[in-house]
């Protein structure tokens, strides 16, 4: 008997399984552009860090704008539960590891202090910096206004999977085209991973999306839900839908590949699988002035009831300057990222983020002989 | 000289390869519906514990049951070898490990005990709980009627693979068509993996199958036999012969996938494969009222002459009750199993759990950024 | 530009990327056919004991053939260069790792003794036990007379690959056609992996084929010369043209899979691949009374300009008689060998070793869950 | 809503992914022919010796060349920024791991002195050896007269990736067309990876490609930058190019695999894949004569902003000429190369290079069953 299809499946992709090919014409790095735009604001790199608690905080917020990126600050984090969040840090950061979960569920069960939100938005302000931060779709509503008034660039709605329609009994599920209305700034929206999703999304109006469901180092959610899309291919599905909403409306939105970048190799696929902009946490989180003080954990990981993550260490070798411009003194790829950036770029002879999404990619796992892997190997030898 | 094809093979997909994708939708948890109906009884939740000596004993099936599950009871294991049969498990808890598999030899070796098939279904029945018993199919001759006799509600007939037509010359194979003519109850018969063998079965009329050979954490048949189909093929193809079977009959056989569920991610792919409910061993072995004592092994390990399975130390770290609904308190994926199940229905926008089986799957191999296999990296640094 | 193909490659399998699938009938272990035919002999086990030192001497071949099964002598190793081989033995198996390739380089240097090549024959035939002696292509005209004349039943002519024209202009090379004519008794020819190598073989009148380049355990031509094709592939391809040598001449060759087999599970493979029988090295290897005390290593180790291998310790830990037949009191696949094919069939409803070979097969990696990986990942929780 | 297919990639293949298949035809390995030709120059053997400071030396150069093969000598490394290399090289050698890299950056800061150009040349010229050296793109039209006028019978044109045209503001990028009418010699240039690429380099007139960009041992291209094509698609590729310029101009161009070649195994897939030559780091810098004293590095280690690469500690077990002629003490294949590569071509049938290209390679993922791996597997039986 021959067996019928159940259900077809696609194969996808992850940063590890792909590289870039070098073009036929190369050019010198310092001639490629790597600006950014969303909405009316633009950046001098695309480059974003993640509104993760041991990532963003209000000083690091400002020095990442400085630096010409964008850090999103997570409203709904310790520095919106606690007067003094770096105590709370220091707290989680030296907690043995079979403590760290409960731990993370105690202090995310503290309630958000509504006027610690403008503080800490005029923190970043009042510094000159450009503003965003994170919140999640169901409080949203409840603390825009509060967003608005103390004057945020951008508002970005996060939660682990985000649709442009929610159902729900109990309250009646956020319109991102009416919050669009009401909300005179870009408001990114996230995270999704598929074409449709994605599309559905930009029909609301936003000004960007994030995409990435499951491939972050500080998340367990495939373990624990089975969900994910790994990033190569889920940035190439909404990079999909970007040039589709492109071409039937004719407006741009900023895709965002967010999580799953582990080193500066990753970066530079994420552009060339369709990528605006990346999110970066892990490796921000290395950063001598990420409050995590060498450790981060992810949004999902304090639920209260079916915790998704793991505190990862990662120490803080280098400056938050060093690891985006260099010079690099580690040759792993966490340092000078831009660098990085520029020279696959010119490789690759792209002259802008757009030139780089046309670049070819092809399907090549991790070789046997590469630096690390070799070592490893010369205890056979 | 060009190669003629000898045989042709198709590729097969195992949890650890797949993951779900999001939906367009989204839905609030709470919201989705997870009953399990067999025939003409329904259950709260869409879990079945294995007839493992080390997960089932007539005490854990009457919790297993009060909680809104189903435990099926191993009637030829220690349970109906020995009056004490707590005894007997400590033994092989403590054995240490190259005595085991000559103890389990020994153990098994015992004669079954008629008198104690009636005393441990009738401790279950006392109690108000649903009663499921599993006999192999040379022996359902021979205990039916006593288990019919002593109330039980489920006949599983089960071994490691069983087909819908047995060739011998010493006796006569068991006819599911006659067995299930004579037995009022519904009889779940397994375990299969091949649609063909899959809808053989079901014509004979039974009202469930399990399915899985091979991919179960205690055993070893892979490797002695050569046999096995991984468990997202296996469980696709017995839903392609239910459907099959539903358009011949209009009647509805359950899938059960029995085997290779490690977590809760690879419990929600079990349904989006297709399954109408799973068959936990490993994980709910890891429950304080399991009889294991925090170890257990497979059916086919104590065969006296190819014994297959190895015993599997787990240990016994929550309730039954935290397992299943939590909350969780780690975040491997091994406890709130429906709270996982919810959730990820939820982010699928899959109302019921038949429309879980039809949710977008992709081949998406375990990514290195993963939180646990991150953190086994770092050592590289 | 399009890049033009610059060559064509075929995906090939090796045992641990497949699975059997169980049949729609089953059938009883005790009553399928596993007999072995070549030329007019009939063996009751379709197993082959490898040509090396380390596991064939006179005695292993007596017990061999007792048994049911055939064993190689080779006539080029120590058996016919030292009157004392087992001296010799216990040398190499006592001899530091990183001295064992010079030794070894330093032992096969010594001269063949031609009487001693009449002496280990008369040995094994003085038993009554079917004897079989191999030798490399380059030697077979100088020693065929006199094995004919000590009375072999069966002649190997084996090298690492061997085809039917060999180019050389130092020596003429050895036709087979030839051979066989002279020849009184089956000859079987190895090694070799594709289709058309295996026809050209055969057309040449030899009785079976052994097929295998690179895979065995204590084997490294794939590192050294890069050749080598995985066994699954290499067993359909030569059964393709010994059914494509069949249909033209209507004889029938024995298509025999050498080296890779490592389990009882890669065994039963072998057949669903298309094998008539199999030649075990490794496993066989593990039996008390193997002269190699515990260790092997290939019969390509000790080239004096180019050693190709490593010297493998494997312990002894079971009688070749428990070995084939059990009963077996570890859970791996390397006891009970005939026991594991017989059940094997069983379940995939084989009657006979030419149904075996006609049994679905699919393309499952190795899982995650099976049991010993599973174990090892308990260092995780 | 079906997802719109946003960039199409193709699989690549590393060595360690595939093998060759024996032929129908052997051959004595002494009656093939495994000569090398480069303009109007004829190597005894198709093996070039890196530009790596830790493999060539001048006297490294003069034995390279008195052996049949072809050393290339870095002008832009230690042996032209100091007088006195070797100290320097100790260095690096003891340096601890940890301070490598900024190690290998000052060092490397160090300005070439133009007089040690002429100087280095001239003593490997003097010794009657075959002299190519390399120098960078941007520095080609500075030391290329100083070159010619030493005596460099080949110019090696090298960087991470070279094409024929680079695009940048401050300077006019090297045109080789132009290059190659002034020079009297054969230029190679490199490194490349692509079919358009080759075909656009070889169209400039050059006489030979390196390709490669990645895979070499002491690299860390793809972590850094995200760059690289695994080695066996880029040479099938880089051939593909050569045939078609060979078709349209009549003029055949050297094809060199360059990097990612760990051992014999790898040597021999990379002619199968249609190399006329291979260029090899780390295994020559095993050998005692090289000046690396047991260590390497990769040319785009030192970049002083972005370092790419490893030291790799391999040891120094054996002179030169047992590397490459044997005989071989290890079985992994690092010793005894033209006497693998004859003995591969033996068993496959390939009278010359150009036949090995054409001979049968199949997709063959390392076999669990090789011996090392086998070994390492012990542990858990």
């Amino acid at each position: 008997m021959a067996t019928p299809q159940f259900k077809e499946m696609r194969r996808c992709y992850s940063f590890d399984e792909v590289a870039l090919v070098p073009g036929d014409v190369t050019i010198n790095p310092e001639q490629v552009n790597i600006d950014f735009s969303l909405g009316n604001l633009t950046f001098s790199m695309p480059i974003l860090a993640s509104a993760m608690d041991a990532v963003v905080d209000p000083p690091f917020a400002v020095l990442m704008s400085k630096l010409g990126g964008l850090a999103v600050l997570n409203l709904e984090g310790v520095n919106t539960r606690y007067q003094d969040a770096s105590g709370v840090l220091a707290e989680i950061a030296n907690a043995p590891d079979d403590e760290v979960t409960p731990l993370l569920q105690k202090v995310y069960s503290e309630p958000i202090k509504e006027n610690l939100i403008g503080d800490r938005i005029r923190e970043i302000k009042s510094q000159g910096a450009v503003c965003a931060v994170s919140v999640t779709p169901q409080n949203t509503k409840r603390f825009a206004p509060t967003t608005v008034e103390a004057g945020i660039d951008i508002l970005v709605v996060q939660s682990t999977v985000t649709s442009a329609r929610h159902i729900s009994k109990s309250y009646r599920g956020l319109v991102f085209s009416e919050l669009q209305k009401v909300m005179p700034i870009p408001i990114i929206v996230g995270n999704c991973v598929s074409y449709s999703a994605a599309l559905n999304l930009m029909r609301e109006g936003v000004s960007g999306i994030l995409l990435g469901v499951g491939p972050g180092a500080a998340c367990t959610t495939r373990e624990v839900l089975g969900v994910g899309v790994p990033q190569v291919t889920a940035t190439m599905d909404c990079a999909a839908a970007r040039e589709q909403y492109l071409r039937e409306s004719g407006r741009y939105v900023a895709v965002i590949t967010d999580g799953g970048i582990i080193n500066s190799g990753d970066l530079c696929k994420a552009f060339a699988s369709g990528a605006d902009a990346v999110m970066l946490g892990s490796i921000l989180a290395q950063a001598k002035e990420a409050p995590g003080q060498g450790s981060h954990w992810g949004m999902a990981n304090p639920h209260p009831a079916l915790p998704r993550g793991t505190r990862i260490t990662v120490g803080t070798s280098s400056t938050l300057e060093q690891i985006l411009f260099g010079p690099a003194s580690v040759t792993g790829g966490t340092e000078n990222l831009i660098g990085a950036l520029r020279t696959a770029m010119g490789m690759c002879g792209a002259l802008t983020i757009k030139e780089m999404q046309r670049v070819e990619m092809v399907i090549a796992p991790a070789m046997k002989t590469e630096g690390k892997y070799f070592q490893a190997l010369q205890g056979y030898r």
